[in-house]
């Protein structure tokens, strides 16, 4: 109160003006810190305490993993804490012993109780201001990479462990017999005789100066009018898809990593129903850091659905619901179709009311259809959602493709994205900067677009009746093997069910029954890496030439048998101690 | 200042020392809640990844239990962002029109922009204070872009407006000879019959099936082991360089990006010095969301420096010191040697002291070497870093090399780096799976790089050759103009000075040049898009074939004709007014 008076019986205005605000500002800001403090400490103190439930959970590879993000995390607090102490230090050094002002800390209470006596100690002695904090204020050494860095690291490593692991010893021909045989890696291996013909052709090798150069960061003119031309005719599009619509980048997974840097903010969400390709996890992770928020749905066959795996929009509709409820920011929804790995294809009327469903909601939508050439059963039909004539939301609406699956050329690393919405094609350019594709695979690319006569005479029929060939094969052989799968017709993979070689049923038996099979020489993904609901499911990806595909279906059997021999021994082993 | 002198005439004893305490608390008050919340911000972002990471693996048992502390944390992450804005919003109500504040506020970049012109935009605008925050504590109306997408949109424009706006009239010597002629991209056009003609050889076009499949992420093993002996013998290796230490991705952007990506955390910064290449800009803020912090070099010769934009060590110190004194956390130096565009060659003596100075401060060094084998005055010598005995701290030193403009084939998209980091090596693996080359283009860089004949024997004297021609026809065409230049003996480009046709001397008046160009049809970049300190100079790239170049002068000449022009005009009706 006296200094109060003191300011007051002043008259120099101007500087009692500036005096006052400062000064009334300053309680208010003291207040502020001491709450903030109070609420990142609490807020550690969560964190620290998802870590020690995690801790009792951890799987062993996941440790180190862990170990190291938990030091990153804590690299962190400690700088909070720093910045925190700096902060504190500052108003204390001020006007810690400003009498004015403390008459006023004891209203402060720094904990939100209704007592003010605690909260008065706590705030006259700087020393026991951070009692937390001061735990995480630890000096660190630096490390080679970022935490950034670490975790791109770990991310790295934990998607394509299988791959880092066994690169050196793929299966070949002549040079590795023994090597072992991929039915993981979705591609089309059928055709390569004759795509290796038609890119043998004279017009495959012109060069010319402009191919040498920068190519334009959409894609070469020349090659997204082909791209227009071509979906326009293969999708069915009701009128010509415009080239300045469509955008072109190194792969199907660059373009979707891009939308999803500019249709998400940090943290925001798309939802998807699961099992789906697990590339689009780390797509959506490693850059745009987008969460993937999980539509589970179930292989068994309970309530309205009429098919395992069935979506539904009451589904999307609870996802949606759980997600909010969770406070998560979903931006779109994302839907392959056909679907890989179940092969399920979506009905027109089914992916319209899905269309709906997001538009409910200002949802976009990302349609994969990079097996849409890859139908093999000619009972079903597949619509491109470029052939329907109005879309629910048409700005919101990106369609995926590439030439990866149904040309088998996954080596030529070209996707494209079209979309209406010219704000979000101009958005994804800024990308090609980033993920150009060579001028000259630009170039072949446009050339076996434009063969409609090679690829409807020649390529599809050929590669329609070497896919049913190929899944004719598998699928006899997992009939004999009575193993349960899911019987589609489209896409490059089986979905198949062994949750009879697991006892238990758990994730970790699948991974056990992974290792067997690598053990065995075959590589297969369980359904864990596709975010299935339900352990037990792989999938098994048929595409390959008849000779592989029958030893690696020989390996497949006998890593099954042992498994099956050891469930029994454990069996037996147990009745003995029984 | 106003403000400040306001105080000091004062004469209330009390009330003025606390009034300048108060005032001089402030601004570091005000500094520290910007990092707080940036380390907020930045744990928030850590705890969300954690989260991200265990919905992949979580098992169902757990999911619950998990939701319920997500909401938890959740709803402590709004109480933080709650106070924090609260906090800001005082701050910002108590002094933020205080223009002694406002000169402190550059520094304080939030958003980890280069520049800070954009940075003290973000500083003023409440509004922009809390980018991430806003996200937990406000429900938005949903525009089809994300925010970070608009930003990405603006971003694109603003890097490559030129070029948008101008794509649809590029020179065409038979179709559009009255088009744009580009001297303003640094690319190599003058041996594309060479090119031509070998990549025409029939060893080029191989094609097997491993070529058409999804290519190792890291770059071929074929192509990395070429690379290894490539850079071993051009860059005079001490010893075999290691493939398992190269990584091939799309383009020396793409490497760069991905560098910024592992050994940063977002809004830490590199340092470099300028001129320099405004693509490293683009490449850095993208995805990487690192800032570059300028080493403003003089073009005057002042001072201990022999030559202008000299690089010293206690430039280098002093940039290092003063980024350091605005808090921010710099975590690796970038240099390109032959430098570009000034064309200097960094001796190995200067070489060596950056290295160390790097090594002293625990800095990475990036030193981007794409223009080695453009060096064409044989009386000065180039020395890669690799050529290097021993290097100061190894696994802070990173190669970036690439074939677009050496070998002038800038269409085939390949980058690639050199690190004796393992570490940094496999995690810039990770960026493989979206940077990827294809597999037929792979081979083709493959064969080129093996051909040590054609590259010594035809290639390399040719492009050299040509390189001095082109150079020696432009330098004599400045000289007649009395054009100020740096002439050097490597790279694309020559770096001119055109101050003289600015009045005022001004990055306006520099536009307004850049623009009289384009109405001439003759593109070239300002200074400023290579962030040089003084307006005037700009960049000509002179790699291009003699009838081009020719006509391309000719526009050049008659713009400067017209802007002088102009400039009389201006100067007599000044002088009649007078």
């Amino acid at each position: 109160m006296s200094h109060q008076t003191d300011i007051f019986s002043m008259s120099c205005g101007q500087m009692r003006a500036q005096g006052l605000r400062l000064q009334s500002i300053y309680p208010q800001l003291l207040e502020m810190v001491l709450r903030l403090q109070k609420a990142i400490e609490e807020h550690f103190l969560q964190v620290r305490s998802r870590h020690k439930q995690q801790d009792l959970v951890l799987e062993e590879q996941r440790l180190r993993l862990e170990q190291r993000r938990s030091e990153a995390i804590q690299e962190q607090e400690a700088l909070v804490a720093r910045l925190m102490s700096q902060l504190a230090n500052v108003l204390q050094s001020g006007s810690w012993n400003d009498p004015g002002l403390q008459l006023l800390l004891p209203s402060m209470d720094t904990r939100g109780n209704a007592g003010s006596g605690q909260g008065a100690q706590s705030a006259r002695k700087p020393d026991q201001l951070l009692p937390l904090l001061r735990e995480w204020q630890t000096a660190s050494v630096i490390p080679v990479l970022s935490n950034r860095g670490e975790d791109i690291s770990d991310l790295y490593h934990m998607s394509f462990q299988d791959h880092i692991a066994n690169q050196g010893d793929k299966y070949h021909e002549d040079m590795n017999i023994s090597g072992i045989i991929n039915l993981s890696t979705s591609e089309n291996k059928l055709c390569t005789d004759l795509m290796a013909e038609r890119l043998s052709w004279s017009d495959m090798n012109y060069i010319e100066d402009d191919l040498l150069q920068y190519p334009d960061g959409r894609g070469q003119p020349f090659l997204r009018e082909e791209v227009a031309r071509f979906l326009t005719y293969y999708c069915k599009a009701p009128a010509p898809l415009d080239p300045e619509n469509v955008v072109v980048l190194n792969g199907c997974c660059s373009v979707f990593s891009a939308l999803a840097m500019v249709l998400c903010d940090v943290g925001e969400a798309f939802l998807i129903p699961t099992p789906f390709y697990g590339g689009l996890g780390f797509s959506s992770r490693l850059y745009a850091k987008v969460e993937l928020v999980f539509v589970y749905l179930d292989g068994e066959i309970t309530g309205g659905n009429t098919q395992p795996f069935q979506l539904t929009v009451d589904k999307l509709e609870q996802g949606l619901h759980e997600a909010r409820l969770k406070r998560k920011n979903v931006r779109g929804l994302v839907l392959i179709n056909p679907q890989n790995p179940l092969g399920d294809i979506y009905s027109r009327d089914s992916m319209k009311e899905y269309l709906e469903f997001a538009k409910r909601h200002n949802l976009h939508v990302i349609i994969d259809e990079i097996y849409m050439l890859s139908v093999f059963d000619k009972s079903t039909t597949f619509h491109s959602v470029l052939s329907m004539e109005s879309l629910p939301d048409p700005n919101r609406t990106h369609v995926i493709w590439g030439t990866s699956k149904d040309f088998g050329i996954s080596g030529f690393c070209f996707g494209t994205l079209y979309t209406h919405s010219r704000e979000v094609a101009t958005a994804v350019s800024a990308f090609g900067h980033l993920h150009s594709i060579s001028g000259s695979t630009q170039y072949k690319l446009c050339r076996l677009l434009q063969d409609r006569d090679w690829i409807d005479k020649v390529y599809l029929p050929t590669n329609c009746s070497r896919l049913q060939e190929a899944h004719k094969y598998i699928t006899d052989k997992l009939k004999a093997m009575e193993i349960p799968f899911l019987n589609r017709g489209s896409g490059l993979c089986v979905w198949i069910n062994l949750r009879k070689y697991l006892d238990p049923c758990t994730f970790e038996e699948e991974l056990v029954l992974h290792q067997r099979f690598l053990d065995n020489k075959v590589m297969l993904s369980g359904g864990k890496s596709y975010m299935c609901k339900e352990p037990g499911w792989f999938c098994l990806v048929f595409a390959d030439k008849p000779r592989r595909l029958k030893l690696a279906m020989r390996r497949f059997h006998e890593a099954l048998q042992e498994q099956k021999e050891e469930l029994i021994t454990a069996l037996l082993e147990d009745a003995q101690k029984e």
